[in-house]
């Protein structure tokens, strides 16, 4: 089958770029029509470029002349808009009036720019990342549910082609969710792998950047741009960085792959736990050695991240409480920064108290495996306005359930990857979570290669 | 000048105590002799090894089997009543009906122990080490005046040769306080660098557990046994252990010793900074080139490390709060813990931020300069009872003066040490505090011992 520039991945687009045979012209243009086509409905981006068209024959120029950047020369690549660009404005997502960000590159966009990478335009956040749904975009497979978020303008973005890839930030799941429920692959590094200079911040201690990719592939060559020591990032941490495509199609014989039976196997959409009981099966059936164990404490983890986040962000969103612009924050973000305030201070403590203690526990089952597997979420995408949904039986809140399995790797700190695991009945995308050791990321792309190879790729485009 | 056995540093006992010519029960009989003597008055123990002179009696028979351990071997130490022991009870300072400690070795009586000291009792500690006053103890300078704390019991012990060294804490200062007042050498190493398992917490990300001792020389023998990994610490670090006495006796020609003028010379009692001030000269005179610099910041510092242990404090004691059992605390400590409830997140987040700031302005400082020289504090002794004093011409709260050098390098974790530096005219002893480096105990070590050479140790025998 002969597929469009705009639905490839970076791992076919790139050879043909660098040979000529596709310019980063008729890429860009063939993106950016197809956003005026869709995006009318999708809402994924909130601006674009001006310039990328010449940012694009600016890339065809250097390639012709024999100058390749490397992978992503010339490819259009989206930006979360709570990541300051010098050429466009950051809003992260918010109307409310006083509130200015930088016109000024943030380290992931001066990374993606030096990469020859062609920045198309912004998309959207929930407002300040402070959500999982991102109103007003839609998700691609199904116009009528959520892309999750809160970097749900790029998922919705990458999956349905308006761009190559994006950048997300996660602080409780923002990447893995709107990939999960999207159908992309949404990759969350170890916290200080990635530089969070000109993210606007929501938590400091769980923020991460991250690239929303259309294959795994992608999110190493992605990777290898972003990941690196900056001192503008006090938590960015000064480890050497491999060249992560080099954990692409190695076999996976003898990995130990962890499954952890509690917390993550107990309440479940049946198409979703049905999903990932296959993919265990299919890593089995590639040579990992299945190892099952559990961690009890994992299920006091909601009080501690939600402590530090409503925390954190109170204490960023100081200066606007005290200026009294909370009110014109969309109604739940101002509810949750209003509420922050309430938080005592041993309260999170004894937060980070159970943090420092999940990370002796995953410490100690990663003696004994190499990567963890589990769903990414509960749950597929869910009806705009929807507050509840049956989960595995039982109604239940869609905030509580969503980031049931994706916020404890941000407690931890541990890279984790959501990589397409088929569909539900209903042909919503189901998303696999994979977790390694803190910089372990070779492992963590190894595993979701071998899985991601036994499957076609194709079958993630959404019917737009 | 000869010299009694308990007046005498470990660096000359421990040749002594190896050859023979001195008996481990010799001298744990002449320091219990001396507890016997002056700790009516003084009240620097709150209870003795009721087997010091068995252990002694062990570590003679194995100095004389040729098991020699080490220069601790056979040197009555003292631990803080703060930190557990297998065989004498801990109460952390406190009266307060409910609370118990577990009768095991802490990590550093464990190390002590397994070094061959004979622990030979429990110091007095400020109630859960949440105060600079440590009552009933007294100062053996001047028995109306207070030993500082909260590791006030060591500083009395070591200063008055009841034993040969004791661990202190030092969250803010307690260590270096009581160091300084009693005329001892007190050392807080980097944050991480010796294991805090078996203290009775304070503030975690504060708390540091250290030795008092007579000379340069004894922290740094003292340092050699205490440093190292220990799991059980969560914030203990994996970094190699060098031997410290290598530090000592060598020159410091080209050493950079760093003096910030501003926060640390603004209001010192007058014969405090004089001597600081011949101090710095006396590093010059040896070949050292002074550096002067200002962190302005630093002015902020009181608000950050005071909401840091507050709170750290209060979620520690939630467990006596919710049991009602606060009001039997001591009332100073009891107004802490309990205004603790009132620090919200939010401020609490603030207060890491100033300190991850601090943090990065002294990083920007240890560029340019090895050491920073500053006193350790800007007033001797004062009187039991008083709660303000005359700091440089203005009657300051004695509370806010006492700890003001010493708690900027436990927010920043760096490592500080306070080295006798003569007498005030009313002939109380006056600290001089260096910092260093993370990790560079060794130059800390260095610079301390070339500036005590030049000093007569004898002279820090105090009139009892």
């Amino acid at each position: 089958m002969t597929r469009e520039a705009w639905a490839e991945p970076i791992e076919t687009l790139a050879p043909r770029l660098r040979s000529g045979k596709l310019t980063p012209t008729a890429l860009t243009r063939a993106c950016l029509e197809r956003i005026e086509r869709l995006d009318g409905t999708l809402n994924s981006f909130i601006c674009l470029a001006p310039d990328a068209l010449a940012q694009a024959r600016t890339a065809e120029r250097e390639i012709a002349a024999g100058k390749w950047r490397g992978p992503l020369h010339g490819v259009p690549i989206a930006i979360k808009d709570n990541t300051t660009t010098a050429d466009m404005p950051t809003t992260a997502g918010s109307t409310a009036p006083g509130l200015s960000f930088p016109l000024r590159d943030a380290a992931a966009t001066t990374r993606l720019r030096k990469a020859g990478a062609v920045l198309i335009g912004k998309t959207r956040t929930h407002e300040f990342a402070w959500g999982n749904v991102t109103p007003p975009v839609r998700n691609p497979w199904d116009t009528q549910r959520v892309p999750s978020g809160s970097s749900g303008g790029s998922g919705a973005a990458v999956a349905a082609g308006l761009c190559i890839a994006a950048m997300g930030s996660d602080t409780g799941g923002s990447i893995r969710m709107p990939a999960s429920v999207c159908g992309t692959v949404g990759l969350k590094a170890t916290f200080g792998r990635i530089s969070r200079d000109g993210v606007v911040p929501h938590s400091w201690s769980l923020d991460h950047a991250g690239p929303l990719t259309r294959t795994v592939a992608d999110a190493a060559h992605l990777l290898n741009v972003l990941a690196g020591y900056d001192p503008a990032d006090p938590a960015c941490q000064d480890q050497p960085v491999p060249d992560y495509t080099q954990a692409l199609g190695k076999p996976i014989r003898g990995l130990r792959l962890g499954v952890c039976r509690n917390h993550f196997f107990e309440r479940n959409h049946p198409d979703v736990e049905d999903a990932v009981e296959r993919a265990i099966d299919d890593f089995a059936s590639q040579g990992a050695r299945v190892h099952e164990f559990e961690i009890p404490m994992l299920e006091y983890g909601l009080g501690a991240i939600f402590a530090i986040e409503l925390a954190s962000s109170t204490a960023y969103h100081d200066v606007s409480l005290r200026a009294g612009r909370t009110p014109h924050f969309q109604p739940d973000v101002r509810t949750l920064v209003e509420i922050g305030r309430f938080v005592t201070a041993a309260d999170y403590l004894k937060a980070e108290q159970y943090r420092t203690v999940l990370m002796q526990a995953f410490r100690d089952v990663f003696a004994k495996v190499d990567v963890i597997v589990t769903p990414t979420m509960p749950i597929p995408a869910w009806k705009i306005g929807a507050t509840t949904m049956d989960v595995g039986g039982r109604e239940e809140s869609v905030l509580a359930a969503s980031w049931r399995f994706t916020y404890p790797f941000n407690l931890a700190g541990l890279p984790a990857i959501s990589v397409p695991c088929g569909f539900t009945r209903e042909h919503l995308p189901i998303g696999l979570q994979l977790a390694a050791r803190p910089f372990d990321e070779m492992t963590l792309l190894r595993a979701a290669h071998a899985y991601e190879r036994t499957h076609e790729w194709s079958e993630r485009l959404p019917p737009l």
